[in-house]
Protein backbone atom coordinates (compact mmCIF):
# COMPACT_ATOMS: atom_id res chain seq x y z
CA UNK A 1 0.00 0.00 0.00
CA UNK A 2 1.10 3.57 -0.66
CA UNK A 3 1.16 5.65 1.93
CA UNK A 4 0.85 9.77 1.33
CA UNK A 5 3.15 11.77 2.82
CA UNK A 6 0.77 13.84 4.89
CA UNK A 7 -0.30 10.18 6.42
CA UNK A 8 3.13 9.06 7.15
CA UNK A 9 3.79 12.25 8.71
CA UNK A 10 0.82 12.35 11.03
CA UNK A 11 1.41 8.99 11.87
CA UNK A 12 5.34 9.33 12.79
CA UNK A 13 4.07 12.57 14.56
CA UNK A 14 1.09 10.93 16.66
CA UNK A 15 3.34 9.37 19.24
CA UNK A 16 5.08 11.97 22.39
CA UNK A 17 8.28 10.45 22.35
CA UNK A 18 8.62 11.02 18.54
CA UNK A 19 7.77 14.88 19.39
CA UNK A 20 9.71 15.50 22.17
CA UNK A 21 12.80 14.25 20.01
CA UNK A 22 12.17 16.84 16.97
CA UNK A 23 11.33 19.15 19.66
CA UNK A 24 15.40 18.39 21.04
CA UNK A 25 16.31 18.60 17.30
CA UNK A 26 15.67 22.13 17.35
CA UNK A 27 18.49 22.96 19.67
CA UNK A 28 20.92 21.27 16.92
CA UNK A 29 21.88 17.37 15.31
CA UNK A 30 22.43 15.18 17.81
CA UNK A 31 23.94 11.88 18.68
CA UNK A 32 21.95 8.93 18.95
CA UNK A 33 23.38 9.20 22.41
CA UNK A 34 22.49 12.17 23.24
CA UNK A 35 19.14 11.55 22.14
CA UNK A 36 18.72 8.62 24.33
CA UNK A 37 19.70 10.25 27.83
CA UNK A 38 16.36 12.55 28.54
CA UNK A 39 14.03 9.85 27.65
CA UNK A 40 13.25 7.21 30.26
CA UNK A 41 13.24 4.83 27.41
CA UNK A 42 15.60 1.79 26.20
CA UNK A 43 18.35 2.73 23.10
CA UNK A 44 16.45 0.47 21.26
CA UNK A 45 13.25 2.35 21.56
CA UNK A 46 14.64 5.23 21.02
CA UNK A 47 16.62 3.84 17.67
CA UNK A 48 12.97 2.70 16.12
CA UNK A 49 11.68 5.93 17.03
CA UNK A 50 14.21 7.27 14.99
CA UNK A 51 14.14 5.01 12.38
CA UNK A 52 10.26 5.93 12.28
CA UNK A 53 10.87 9.47 11.99
CA UNK A 54 13.89 8.91 9.45
CA UNK A 55 11.51 7.26 7.23
CA UNK A 56 8.75 9.91 7.30
CA UNK A 57 11.32 12.15 6.31
CA UNK A 58 11.45 14.37 9.26
CA UNK A 59 14.90 13.79 10.68
CA UNK A 60 18.04 12.76 8.54
CA UNK A 61 21.06 10.26 10.03
CA UNK A 62 23.90 10.62 8.95
CA UNK A 63 27.10 8.65 10.01
CA UNK A 64 30.39 10.55 11.40
CA UNK A 65 32.83 7.88 12.60
CA UNK A 66 31.07 5.35 14.66
CA UNK A 67 28.67 7.84 15.83
CA UNK A 68 25.23 8.66 14.19
CA UNK A 69 24.19 12.29 13.86
CA UNK A 70 20.62 12.99 13.56
CA UNK A 71 19.22 15.95 12.31
CA UNK A 72 15.81 17.68 12.06
CA UNK A 73 14.24 17.98 8.63
CA UNK A 74 11.01 20.62 8.76
CA UNK A 75 10.08 20.46 5.40
CA UNK A 76 7.09 17.73 5.81
CA UNK A 77 5.89 20.05 8.64
CA UNK A 78 5.29 22.66 5.71
CA UNK A 79 2.68 20.75 4.09
CA UNK A 80 0.88 19.58 7.96
CA UNK A 81 1.05 23.26 8.29
CA UNK A 82 -0.90 23.60 5.00
CA UNK A 83 -3.43 21.53 5.79
CA UNK A 84 -3.94 22.59 8.86
CA UNK A 85 -4.26 26.06 8.02
CA UNK A 86 -7.30 25.22 5.35
CA UNK A 87 -9.53 24.77 8.61
CA UNK A 88 -8.34 28.15 10.67
CA UNK A 89 -11.53 29.89 9.38
CA UNK A 90 -13.39 27.18 11.68
CA UNK A 91 -11.60 27.76 14.66
CA UNK A 92 -12.00 31.20 14.88
CA UNK A 93 -15.53 31.04 14.04
CA UNK A 94 -15.99 28.83 16.64
CA UNK A 95 -14.15 30.79 19.24
CA UNK A 96 -16.01 34.37 18.31
CA UNK A 97 -19.53 32.11 18.87
CA UNK A 98 -17.98 30.85 22.50
CA UNK A 99 -17.22 34.30 23.14
CA UNK A 100 -20.48 36.07 21.99
CA UNK A 101 -22.22 33.47 23.79
CA UNK A 102 -19.84 34.40 27.12
CA UNK A 103 -20.57 37.88 26.71
CA UNK A 104 -24.37 37.53 26.05
CA UNK A 105 -24.38 35.20 29.04
CA UNK A 106 -22.47 37.71 31.46
CA UNK A 107 -25.06 40.36 30.31
CA UNK A 108 -27.97 38.50 31.66
CA UNK A 109 -26.30 37.92 34.50
CA UNK A 110 -25.51 41.33 35.37
CA UNK A 111 -29.31 41.98 34.28
CA UNK A 112 -30.45 40.07 36.71
CA UNK A 113 -27.91 41.83 39.56
CA UNK A 114 -29.25 45.13 38.84
CA UNK A 115 -32.90 44.49 38.94
CA UNK B 1 -3.32 4.60 29.19
CA UNK B 2 -3.92 8.33 28.88
CA UNK B 3 -3.60 9.72 26.00
CA UNK B 4 -2.91 13.33 25.33
CA UNK B 5 -5.53 15.80 23.26
CA UNK B 6 -2.55 16.26 20.88
CA UNK B 7 -1.44 12.49 20.40
CA UNK B 8 -5.08 11.78 19.84
CA UNK B 9 -5.46 14.25 17.25
CA UNK B 10 -2.36 13.22 15.22
CA UNK B 11 -3.55 9.73 15.26
CA UNK B 12 -7.29 10.45 14.04
CA UNK B 13 -5.94 12.76 11.70
CA UNK B 14 -2.84 9.75 10.01
CA UNK B 15 -5.51 8.71 7.76
CA UNK B 16 -6.84 9.95 4.21
CA UNK B 17 -10.57 8.60 4.69
CA UNK B 18 -10.48 10.69 7.98
CA UNK B 19 -9.38 13.48 7.00
CA UNK B 20 -11.54 13.49 3.46
CA UNK B 21 -14.99 13.44 6.10
CA UNK B 22 -13.11 16.45 8.23
CA UNK B 23 -12.92 18.53 4.64
CA UNK B 24 -16.56 17.64 3.78
CA UNK B 25 -17.58 18.49 6.88
CA UNK B 26 -16.28 22.19 5.75
CA UNK B 27 -19.49 22.52 3.72
CA UNK B 28 -21.80 22.19 7.05
CA UNK B 29 -22.97 19.12 8.90
CA UNK B 30 -23.91 16.16 7.22
CA UNK B 31 -25.64 12.74 8.04
CA UNK B 32 -23.88 9.54 8.03
CA UNK B 33 -25.59 8.74 4.38
CA UNK B 34 -24.02 12.04 3.42
CA UNK B 35 -20.72 10.95 4.03
CA UNK B 36 -20.93 7.26 3.14
CA UNK B 37 -21.58 8.40 -0.65
CA UNK B 38 -18.80 10.05 -2.18
CA UNK B 39 -16.31 7.30 -0.43
CA UNK B 40 -16.13 3.65 -2.25
CA UNK B 41 -16.21 1.74 1.50
CA UNK B 42 -18.92 0.10 3.35
CA UNK B 43 -21.28 2.05 5.81
CA UNK B 44 -19.37 0.09 8.34
CA UNK B 45 -16.24 1.49 7.70
CA UNK B 46 -17.56 5.04 7.67
CA UNK B 47 -19.09 4.40 11.18
CA UNK B 48 -16.05 3.18 12.06
CA UNK B 49 -13.43 6.49 11.03
CA UNK B 50 -16.94 8.66 12.56
CA UNK B 51 -16.41 6.83 15.91
CA UNK B 52 -12.83 7.56 15.93
CA UNK B 53 -12.96 11.16 14.95
CA UNK B 54 -16.14 11.72 17.73
CA UNK B 55 -13.71 10.28 20.07
CA UNK B 56 -10.66 12.75 19.50
CA UNK B 57 -13.50 15.51 19.37
CA UNK B 58 -12.61 16.68 15.82
CA UNK B 59 -16.63 15.52 15.14
CA UNK B 60 -19.86 16.15 17.27
CA UNK B 61 -22.08 13.64 16.86
CA UNK B 62 -26.64 14.78 17.46
CA UNK B 63 -29.63 12.86 16.92
CA UNK B 64 -32.09 14.12 14.44
CA UNK B 65 -35.44 11.66 14.46
CA UNK B 66 -33.41 8.43 13.60
CA UNK B 67 -30.52 10.56 11.53
CA UNK B 68 -27.02 10.80 13.30
CA UNK B 69 -25.87 14.06 12.08
CA UNK B 70 -22.17 14.96 12.09
CA UNK B 71 -20.47 18.40 12.78
CA UNK B 72 -17.06 19.40 12.53
CA UNK B 73 -15.32 20.54 15.79
CA UNK B 74 -12.22 22.51 14.51
CA UNK B 75 -10.62 23.27 18.40
CA UNK B 76 -8.35 20.33 18.60
CA UNK B 77 -6.72 21.65 14.93
CA UNK B 78 -5.91 24.85 16.85
CA UNK B 79 -3.65 23.49 19.11
CA UNK B 80 -2.32 21.15 16.07
CA UNK B 81 -1.49 24.71 14.40
CA UNK B 82 0.53 25.87 17.85
CA UNK B 83 2.63 22.40 18.04
CA UNK B 84 3.45 23.11 13.58
CA UNK B 85 4.23 26.75 14.09
CA UNK B 86 7.15 26.02 16.71
CA UNK B 87 8.80 24.25 13.60
CA UNK B 88 8.02 27.55 10.87
CA UNK B 89 11.25 29.22 11.45
CA UNK B 90 12.79 26.19 10.58
CA UNK B 91 11.10 24.91 7.63
CA UNK B 92 11.56 28.58 6.54
CA UNK B 93 15.27 28.61 7.22
CA UNK B 94 15.47 25.31 5.12
CA UNK B 95 14.00 26.69 1.90
CA UNK B 96 15.68 30.25 1.95
CA UNK B 97 18.97 28.14 2.11
CA UNK B 98 17.94 25.69 -0.59
CA UNK B 99 17.29 29.81 -2.66
CA UNK B 100 20.52 30.46 -1.78
CA UNK B 101 22.17 27.35 -3.30
CA UNK B 102 20.20 27.40 -6.26
CA UNK B 103 20.78 30.75 -6.98
CA UNK B 104 25.06 30.39 -6.31
CA UNK B 105 24.70 27.41 -8.24
CA UNK B 106 23.03 29.11 -11.26
CA UNK B 107 25.80 31.94 -11.14
CA UNK B 108 28.47 29.31 -11.47
CA UNK B 109 26.85 27.89 -14.29
CA UNK B 110 26.38 31.37 -16.08
CA UNK B 111 29.78 32.32 -15.36
CA UNK B 112 30.94 29.24 -16.81
CA UNK B 113 29.31 29.82 -19.59
CA UNK B 114 30.71 33.95 -20.54
CA UNK B 115 34.39 32.25 -20.88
Amino acid sequence: MVVDTLTRTLAALSDPTRRAILAQLKNGPATVNDLVQPFSVSQQAISKHLGYLAKAKLIRKTKEGRQSICELNPLPLRELEGWVMEYREFWEGAINRLDEFLKENKEVRNNGRSK
